[in-house]
């Protein structure tokens, strides 16, 4: 976690966001990351996503399992997610989404909105072309030699 | 839509997930994506995702402030967080969650789990060392002249 905080201060340094992120596999460091946004023009680049992919790109595999996030504020939904998706076994975290709120970033803000159903939400979300979208859902269950995941 | 839907035709035929997005700015796509999870071994490279990071470059800037996202399927919680911080201003799914659980892609899972407490999730976070992350809050607040976002 001492990683993580000091990645958190040297990217505020640099210009990027106050967030750092390491990846431990087995006790070790595998993967850094810090708060890249403005830095690289990426929404997505928040310390635990840049953190995650490099850590895949390290062990050469879309999955982490076993391994641990610590982070130096704790994930907003994204981040989340991409933890669920890369198999993260653990997670720890310094700030809170309430302290993150406090210097303007609001994490909580979309945590709230992710709870609505899609059509009520402040970004809404509109089903459409269900019928045409079905023919590639049925294509993968139909491929033999799909990689799944 | 009917543009995303044939990129995850397209993206099964080529060894990817089966989703497709597209980017949409006054009328026009900007930005194509789709999920190349196992191709790239980065767990974070859904189609939104992927099309989120490849607008940003387009327009050279880390908001897509009145731009449209165009999912074949309704999108995860990652892919949501990631619009809701490129600004994006309305989003279309085709298929829904529900249809993306059977074939094997449990996005609904996530989105339960994300609206437990910390502590209590399948990956369980923990929060540890507040006071001294705080500390690259305290340096962001009083740094003068940060981009914010």
């Amino acid at each position: 976690m001492r990683e993580a905080i000091a990645l958190s201060k040297q990217s505020v340094e640099r210009g990027g966001g106050p967030f750092g992120a390491v990846i431990v596999k087995e006790g070790r460091i595998i993967a850094r990351g810090s708060n890249s946004v403005t830095l690289l023009n990426d929404p997505t680049a928040h310390a635990e996503v840049t953190a995650i992919r490099a850590a895949c790109s390290a062990v050469g595999a879309f999955k982490l399992d076993g391994c641990e996030l610590y982070t130096s504020c704790e994930p907003c939904p994204m981040c989340l997610g991409a933890a669920y998706w890369a198999g993260i076994a653990r997670i720890y975290y310094g700030n809170t989404k309430s302290d993150a709120a406090e210097i303007g970033f609001d994490d909580s803000f979309i945590y709230d909105e992710i709870a609505l159903v899609p059509a009520e939400r402040r970004v809404p979300a509109v089903e459409m072309l269900r019928d045409e979208a079905l023919a590639a859902f049925r294509m993968w269950s139909d491929k033999e030699d799909k990689v799944e995941y």
